[in-house]
């Protein structure tokens, strides 16, 4: 009998479940693959290793604009993916550690919801079966893999890969095709245009990058098409099969030959045979509905991370996981959805938070755009020959409050917690101009944008 | 006649000038060399454009552990220094520019302060007198020379240099000799350590870096020690001459024969030939005395950056310059000094932001201190296969909020920002908890931290 089980040992279920088992509560955790989720095995920390690799081979290529002359550079892609194993395994192997050091009890296996029984939650977990008072689930989610002709066969013979398998390739390809250009498609065509690939990304929207800012994500695009990679919008995806991505664009048929073709097109909450029926919990779209303090329609059942379909983001899950032990323990607390940042980490880095330009014009807000160019920041220049970095601002008109943040460019990606803070705390103008950020910096840019209208 | 005449165009005087400018003020600069001052033309940015250098070349020396192979790398310091000049460049003329924009006059000449006539303050420069019915001093600082024997004719010879002249040697040392391990002391180490030159450094002190946290100095000291920097501590400089640099230590004599030795034993306020005396100005150790809104014992007359001899940060310097201009606005304003980050740009990179473990114990606070390693960062272990960085916070324990920041590893320059927000906001352990930060980021380990006790 536990005080709670939680399904899923992702950001969301390992995160919860350290922060029950210091609070006392005798907890387990049932994961079927490995402690760290998909984030830890094979999402955020795998792409960032590679990309770390690529971006030493990039600052290679272009050395010579800062004084620093290579003979020949390579990238051993094999001893990249050697290493990024060994990194996954030395972190998944520190989440087991805290988890044991919390107390909490770990189940490799797959779980399933049986039933509410007079004494709690029943889930089966191998051939045994578990109980708890409250019952936290955090299954996370899959790629979504739509019935595209040959797309099913093709995964099977390894043409097709998901995020998994893209991060296991042990020889580098001559061309990929990428279908979907979201934060997957384009972190991976960061990597594969760096490392010498021929890269295509097919996007059915007109745009990169989903909800990011639009002028963001035009310059982002800009500055990897210099690059070789050829951005394809606007397409539709007909076919993933006999070695070619199929698509059709403009009333035009195509077919790409290549020799992967990565499906990135979005990710699907993971509820296909938990048993949610089991306890009558209420489902949307396949993600389970939670409001905002993590509670399902079923008193005791919890959910958080990917599976409620919400953000979708490893740090949302964690955060989420927290809302709902707090609320567990009886301590009030509710996540606002307004300050998630979020990052792109392609070089240059994107990231962002809050409100967008256009955001703003479809909710129909009183607010301010400035826009200004990261050229402010002499860091910027001294370590940029041609970087087209921008920060765009968002501010409410009445409270002069900054409601959104966002950036192209170096270190965008360390930055943009300040942005949230800023967001969350609805600092206003007056409030950052007397901020003292240091310099040189990037992000003291923020504070000029403060003086300028 | 004008409303404000600024002598010195350093970053307190050229953002202090543009910030009257746009205001309305009929606004003179007065700048005896190049716009910028100090850190613009000999200080932050030439140091971060060479040391940018440094740092793709030491990417180069460690890119095998992250799978790329590089042929022989070389960096050309000529190259390097001639990049440095032209960033310089743009960026001066970036100031220009601005100050254009916002119709200030700028002269370039040595400017005294002849007398207060019934119109105003009498300013003389070149062969022109100028009467401001304000007065700004913003001369900055010079690098201390104490009576060292040999020091001023090594100076005269170039055996001896300052910030000033080290950023233009033409070619690499072999051998140099830094007296004084402060920030721009360290720095300079850093540079001339990657690219090869045997780099010793000379400090009185028992430590490195100041005011630093003692912990952080020595893990920095650790790093650069096993890199190959001899660092010589607790000892007394006796002589500069004879291509050599004596020192005194533990009563024994030692001398170091060396190429070159930079003199970096801190700054002092340029009041000398200003003409204060004629104003009746009151001074302290050559400083001008201020108060938090900038104001002099005169009133018409304020002082912001480097001659207040206060902070000694361009960053401090910009954000004196305005306070002096709102209440020179009638708008009241005042600085906050305990919430000013500062950072030393070695790699890894060090950044402070308010009350250290030792400044805790001096004031006799009741405060915490958490220390965290660096390696709970997912991005830090994917990025760093040899880094030690960590993260200290200093909460008040009575109020549970963060009084003191400090970091040491990799983005640490861009993270401090939040940091100092946190502090200058009095944010609580339990409001940051609260707070979302991007996965995976090394500024999530501050998060994590919160979460310890």
């Amino acid at each position: 009998m536990y005080d709670l089980i939680i399904l899923g040992g992702g950001p969301a279920g390992y995160n919860a479940a350290e922060r029950a088992g210091h609070a006392g509560l005798k907890t387990l955790v049932i994961e079927e693959r490995a402690l760290g989720g998909v984030c830890l095995n094979e999402g955020c920390i795998p792409t960032k290793t590679l990309l770390y690799s690529a971006k030493i081979y990039d600052y290679a290529k272009h050395g010579e604009d800062y004084g620093v002359k290579f003979g020949s550079a390579t990238i051993d892609h094999a001893f990249v993916v050697g290493r990024k194993n060994k990194v996954v395994k030395q972190l998944v192997s520190g989440v087991g550690a805290k988890l044991k050091k919390a107390k909490v009890e770990v189940v490799n296996a797959t779980a399933a919801i049986k039933e509410r029984s007079s004494e709690g939650f029943v889930v089966t977990a191998g051939d045994k079966e578990y109980t708890g008072k409250q019952l936290l689930i955090c299954t996370g989610s899959s790629p979504a893999l739509p019935p595209i002709d040959g797309l099913a066969d093709s995964l099977k013979s390894g043409f097709a890969l998901t995020n998994r398998e893209v991060l296991d390739l042990e020889k580098l390809p001559a061309s990929i095709v990428i279908v979907g250009g979201g934060v997957i498609g384009l972190e991976m065509a960061s990597y594969f245009n760096s490392v010498g690939t021929k890269v295509y990304v097919v996007e059915m929207m007109d745009h990169i990058a989903g909800a990011v800012d639009r002028e963001i994500s035009k310059l982002l695009q800009k500055e990897y098409a210099a690059r070789g990679v050829e951005f394809i919008l606007g397409a539709k995806v007909t076919s993933v099969k006999d070695g070619a991505v199929s698509y059709e664009k403009d009333g035009k048929s195509v077919s790409l030959p290549c020799d992967y073709a990565l499906v990135s097109i979005g990710r699907r909450p993971r509820t296909a045979g938990l048993g949610c029926e089991n306890l009558g919990l209420k489902l949307e779209r396949g993600a389970i509905v939670t409001d905002e303090y993590g509670k399902t329609n079923v008193p005791g059942v919890w959910a958080a991370g990917d599976v409620n379909g919400k953000s979708m983001l490893a740090h949302t899950a964690y955060r989420e996981g927290e809302v709902c032990i707090n609320n567990i323990l009886g301590k009030k607390d509710r996540i606002n959805y307004n300050s998630i940042p979020s990052v792109i980490y392609t070089n240059p880095e994107v990231a962002s938070v809050g409100e967008t330009s256009e955001s703003i014009k479809e909710k129909g807000l009183d607010a301010s755009v400035e826009t200004v160019t990261l050229k402010y920041s002499g860091r910027y220049i001294a370590e940029n020959e041609h970087g087209n970095g921008i920060v765009k601002i968002i501010t409410d008109n009445k409270h002069h409050n900054i409601i959104g943040l966002h950036m192209i460019g170096s270190y965008a990606s360390e930055i943009i917690y300040g942005a949230a803070m800023m967001v969350e705390t609805e600092m206003r103008v007056a409030d950052i101009q007397k901020l003292v950020f240091p310099h040189p910096t990037v992000c003291e840019v923020i504070r000029e944008a403060m003086f300028m209208d």
